[in-house]
């Protein structure tokens, strides 16, 4: 597999502003290779059977923990799910204690999901075993990057040269972060868009142009990626309305009709009908959100399978 | 197995008011066959090595999904549950695109739990994958059903001509439902047996007769399966009180002495010792309650290597 | 694998007052003979394979559990999760019911975590099926006290003439009590240091000696056992404040440079930094704690494979 690529050497995989185009490059093409076990009989290799991939969620998420528990039950490994509700994080014990015990139980990989920055790195940092972060704070999710990447380049059959808007809460979006990481990285051309309100300061420094115009944004796009309005945790109500958002910067079929035919729509879920797009977009020709998620169980068996291996290779 | 019947040809298991009588008496000859397994060193089948069952559960209940979830085990098949407290539910996603984010992780089987009635032929109807109903609203619990069937037959022999008692709330009951459209199908008398304000209106038209008294239901019957009363959702205060509806309506020692000897008696549990049976009958001779949880791992043995079949040949 | 030794003919683990000397060292050597498993490429034997256990959790303790899980998994069982915040209890349905249920679904053991003393006890007396307890109130938490004793022996080649100190709140203490019971019955001598509050009535009964000066209790100490104070349960307020119980009982590294050079530190975690001992003294050369956690995994794949030998024995 892959065998005249560079080979990965890293145990950890925390983000896309970390890797070279090259790693990034590699962790497509394994996951490329992965994608055809899913639609097996018998959906199961033993890539890494007898090894164990603890699932730590301080945050619930249903979806990623789900998509990483089937990558890695199809590559035969153990999983252990520890949610932060019943966890021992209420009885005080720091993260890097709880990511010592994990190792201590001879685990080979951790997959965090963290609301601070920085844990996955922290914990990494402190442990000989595997982390892979499955989002920290407003950071990172380099998964989620990797399976829209994934998802593009197959679509496109490349990334360099491509147009790409991400639309929706820069500001607040790990997704965001990593996909502007990523697409960058490989040659794509970004444009963030979105109100004012929810475009980070200095958000240029990544390589990106700023749109506060969804219509001139769209334009020349080959890919809209339409991030989640997160309302349920605008604590502060510096969001704008639902409605006005829809208006201002919702993806409708009048919009797509204006950009390139073909132009792919993809959104990392979970969608709100109606807020982000119309379900006449969300289930159109255009739509690519539900091969997002099918690549998201390649990339992810890709990115278990690299860094179990990057792990040998750093003893 | 079961050769010379007919097979198995849907996709998924919604209810028993879908089905024929050949399709109920086929998923019982299948648990049958399979309830052997159980009591093997080995208690493992290679049948469904390879497939993924979700358990997706938008209410709790400890009993269904570790029954789905032992069951699906045995068959070798891979399991992951989802839970609404800890799931993307909360964040607004419909349970349509829940449904279709499964079916995109290339899961085989959703067992889904929910309290719509309707819900799990709604999923069924958007995906491609096969739906298991484990319960929705008012409407249906079928496998509850089918194991009930299952250990009344292998207790008498057969079904067609037994005399049957519910008793309990007939109107909040999917159990109850799902009992009256197997049992009659199968070709036994049912009688439904509660206080007036627990009588759904028009249940006569299911081919029931209606008894307030249960001494008199008890007369001739050959079983009598108790409802749980689920006095916790009673928010409208409209229920009997606890000891009034045991005094009433209770199954004690004394009224099973006036029914035939070896009345059979149900419950699908968890059980309220002392409101709805006293604790001399749950534990006594006619009891098969611990036997309808060893055959509920059969039950939905079959019905997931049936579906998984079914699916293959809708394809 | 310790065939000279006597053979284990219980069927269930309930605690170490019932256990003779020689039981437990046969479960310490058998301990002794898995520990190896956890270092392989490929963690896992075929042990218990086809095999059910069932962690029964009515309190959060995700330590135990996963610790359970990943032995169960090393021993290629199956392993359903129960927590009491899902499950059946708050509708009312007894222990022993829950047990029997689960007996029902030919689950071959069940680990139990309950608030009440005696819990353990009360399930194996209604089941034929095996129970391990994994901690019942205040009573006993006997997997501890067995990898807390097998990394003392690992340390110092022998339990017999140890001098061992137990810190911290005594009265409210499962580990406490089963250590006491472990390590008095293989030879050691128990010294147990607390504030009065904190020593519960009669505690010399089990052989041990009361020290309420650390200073004083350490100065022999081949090894000291350091109790998680539960300050998040306290109540009613009669604990000593955090700071006052770390200047009067704290494991620092000044006091531990009047103790013997190479004396054991340990703790069952999550450790409260900075409470019961100084960050130093945790990360520090005299510290097992990890170890400790490794051990668990080791101590409990043999009482699973034990107890379920013992089950067969019985039968």
């Amino acid at each position: 597999m892959a065998t005249n690529k560079p080979k990965w050497i890293r145990k950890d995989l925390l983000g896309l502003g970390d890797l070279s185009r090259e790693e990034i490059e590699l962790i497509l093409d394994t996951a490329y290779s992965f994608k055809e076990i899913s639609t097996r009989q018998i959906k199961k290799v033993p890539a890494l059977r007898g090894k164990m991939v603890v699932n730590l969620f301080y945050e619930p998420s249903t979806r990623t923990r789900v998509s990483f528990e089937v990558a890695a039950k199809r590559l035969s490994a153990d999983v252990i799910n520890v949610a932060v509700e019943t966890s021992s994080v209420k009885k005080g014990e720091t993260l890097a204690d709880t990511g010592r015990n994990i190792q201590a139980l001879k685990a080979d990989i951790i997959v965090v999901r963290h609301n601070c920055s920085g844990a996955a790195l922290m914990l990494a940092r402190h442990l000989d075993i595997s982390v892979v972060n499955a989002g920290d704070g407003w950071h990172e999710h380099p998964t989620q990057a990797l399976l829209d990447i994934f998802t593009l380049k197959e679509k496109m059959g490349k990334i360099s040269g491509l147009n790409v808007v991400i639309v929706g809460d820069i500001a607040h979006s790990r997704v965001a972060r990593s996909n502007i990481w990523g697409l960058t990285k490989l040659g794509a051309n970004v444009v963030v868009c979105a109100p004012p309100v929810l475009i980070p300061a200095a958000i240029e420094q990544m390589g990106v142009r700023i749109s506060h115009n969804i219509e001139e944004a769209l334009e020349n796009a080959d890919a809209v990626n339409v991030l989640r309005m997160q309302f349920e945790r605008d604590e502060l109500g510096a969001f704008p309305k639902q409605m006005e958002y829809f208006r201002n910067f919702g993806i409708t079929k009048e919009r797509l009709g204006k950009a390139k035919r073909d132009i792919i729509v993809m959104h990392p879920g979970p969608l709100n009908r109606g807020i982000e797009m119309s379900s006449e977009v969300a289930d159109g020709a255009n739509s690519v959100i539900l091969e997002q998620v099918t690549n998201g169980i390649a990339v992810r068996m890709a990115v278990l399978f690299l860094v179990a291996q990057g792990r040998e290779k750093s003893r």
